[in-house]
């Protein structure tokens, strides 16, 4: 199956690392692949603790949403040959992409390229898909898309991003 | 703060673990206090393992939401005073109420006494609920929240739920 966590709502990132917990506590086998990361989030931490591959594409710096860098290109395009790799290993029960819709929103890869990877992916392997401005093809082709709505969220009010609750 | 993660969607229970592993890995102390729940999911196993404190308060059996037995009162109500004792306790930075909102739903808690405890709770500690039918009481006096609006769903399907993937 292909799940995908979209939306400008806090939680998408957390509910794939959720669901990779979920399914390492079952025994399955996951990795996650994180474009325009470049930083050991809290969860990231944990995850490898627990015997979760991750493997980061990104620099510590925020990819600028209108002038990527040249090695933002350049990661992205690592990422997804990495995810094509793993994808197509068949040694995971689960990969999950994080981020990779806003690395397609910014311009740094091809949906194109991700809905082939997509459309020859082994039976058995889970895809999860998140971030922000997932295109209608790749919601189209999910199986399972979640949107995270904001409701309400105190960054409105000023309150910047805290260690251990937003990274 | 106290952040709520309600809705249709796949993704609240997740959301809610990934953001404890987050808070985890960076050195927090978490606790999750889960209602009518009576099973050790994958993420359970998973997050113990990394030294999360995890009480559930419910049966293997799923509560019927129109003829809840008095096992499901009880432990509910046994649920909600650990839930207030871990919170006042100030021994946690995160407790996490899973499925609080559909114990509120389903009659089993008082919702007053639940925004009498986030009323009441020590500045620092965060709380997230979780859960569909969060009630509007709770959504005000919340300061984050994200509904997981279900656009599609392999459910639809007939698709049942799958180990590692749903618990």
């Amino acid at each position: 199956m292909i799940q995908i966590y979209t939306g400008n709502g806090k939680g998408k990132t957390t509910a794939a690392f959720g669901l990779a917990i979920r399914a390492k506590g079952r025994g399955l086998k996951v990795a996650i692949v994180q474009f325009m990361k470049g930083v050991e989030y809290g969860e990231v931490i944990s995850a490898k603790k627990l015997g979760i591959d991750v493997y980061q594409f990104g620099t510590p710096e925020f990819v600028h949403p209108e002038k990527p860098r040249k090695i933002d290109f350049e990661l992205a395009k690592k990422g997804l040959e990495k995810a094509k790799e793993l994808i197509l290993s068949k040694k995971y029960d689960v990969v999950i992409l994080d981020e990779i819709n806003v690395a397609i929103g910014f311009g740094l890869i091809d949906k194109k390229d991700v809905i082939d990877i997509l459309k020859n992916k082994p039976e058995n392997v889970e895809i999860v898909l998140t971030g922000r401005y997932a295109p209608k093809e790749l919601i189209e082709i999910a199986d399972l898309v979640t949107e995270m709505r904001e409701v309400k969220h105190y960054f409105r009010r000023g309150i910047t991003a805290r260690e251990g609750i937003e990274y």
